[in-house]
């Protein structure tokens, strides 16, 4: 197999210049909205719509879906909860399908629907998406939730954590500078993340919120091996 | 004075998240486009317009300006000279006005227009210019060119230099995760930046094309004290 490509795209306002429907792109927002993902498919939530208008998700929430929606930490009043990843309990999530709306996630998805698979990622999957990754033969894009199309520490070092592993035995090249800047901030973060991503802007939104009971579980690896993937516009279990 | 924000923006996609009237932007193109115009104002060029693409440039050499204009390190056919740092010599600039388009630089500078001031940064003028920045009670935003819109090692490495020095003594603090990465990396790098820069993209692109000849004048610090600053959509001295 030749070696594949491999890029990070830092934020959705520069997706564009990514862009490329033969590519996986896997999207990560890791605090909170793909950890939370990833936790609902691993607590047997049926089907996610991701929504990317708070007017959507209450659309559907009168349509009778079960719906998680945030703006900037705060949930949406209408919404059953939020963007936290101990909202989906098995207890509120098994068997339903739940219409989801957040910040920066989950307009990125619908963003990147024109790649040829769009997969979710967070440190709860990694192992079995790095997996699945190097078992593709295609070019991965991996994209940054980023916050408001800033740039985000968090999400660069989780990308920089699956750059590590595709290059170093998944088949993958890359001619990316965001691929070797993700990798050394990767290295200077790998042996104390928690302590690393004190300074992330996030880090302290979550404090402020008080919302910030679940960093150590976002940056926990292997919980799950499910991966989320797109397909018409839901998200299922691959 | 209270303390000044600090942020620095990867990319001219992700300008409109960063944009701030009451900022003061600083424009970085290492290679080679923000070089080449410090190399000019130390050079005696009276005065550079910006221009955003090649149509406009032709427009300017027919009016019987001088015109340095490249795409992807091309020289396009009418112009005097390219983007090289080089050719901006006394014996060709010193008294003139040049008129200059560039890949990535010069649409950024009029897309900045909207910003308090808008002042051209490299090594060439480091100290010059963070000492300026310093004296200035204003935020300031730090715009790399990057490379058709994506992120760029070479002008990261820059903006963090240059946080590095207005954080430390220029009255400066920061809330901006693209200032704790830049700095990270440059930290990593500044011992011997021509070294990590081998693995940037831009370095390999203009050895493939034999423009590397530039590199090392490009990442040189101080050889001039000039600030280039955008006034009624053209480049003067300071």
């Amino acid at each position: 197999m030749e070696k594949k490509s491999l890029e990070i795209c830092f934020s959705p306002a520069m997706f564009p210049a990514h862009a490329d429907k033969e590519a996986v792109a896997v999207i990560i927002d890791i605090l909170r909205a793909t950890s939370s993902i990833c936790t609902a498919f691993a607590n047997g939530v049926t089907r996610i719509i991701p929504v990317s208008s708070p007017d959507e998700a209450l659309k559907l929430k009168k349509e009778g879906y079960l719906v998680a929606a945030e703006r900037d930490g705060y949930v949406l009043d209408f919404a059953d909860f939020g963007n936290s990843p101990f909202n989906f309990s098995p207890e509120k999530v098994k068997g339903r399908v739940v219409a989801y709306s957040t910040t920066n996630g989950t307009g990125l998805m619908q963003m990147a629907s024109g790649c040829h698979d769009v997969v979710i990622g967070s440190y709860l999957n990694f192992t079995s998406l790095c997996n699945w990754l190097t078992k593709q033969d295609r070019k991965v894009i991996i994209i940054c939730a980023g916050w408001k199309n800033r740039f985000n520490l968090e999400d660069t070092l989780f990308a920089g954590a699956v750059a590590e592993r595709l290059l170093a035995d998944g088949g993958f090249v890359t001619a990316c500078d965001s691929v070797h800047a993700s990798l050394d901030l990767w290295h200077q973060a790998k042996d104390d993340i928690l302590g690393y991503t004190e300074k992330a802007a996030q880090r302290s939104r979550l404090r402020d919120k008080g919302l910030d009971d679940c960093l150590e579980y976002c940056h926990t690896f292997d919980t799950t091996t499910v991966i989320p993937v797109l397909r018409g516009g839901s998200l299922v279990a691959l």
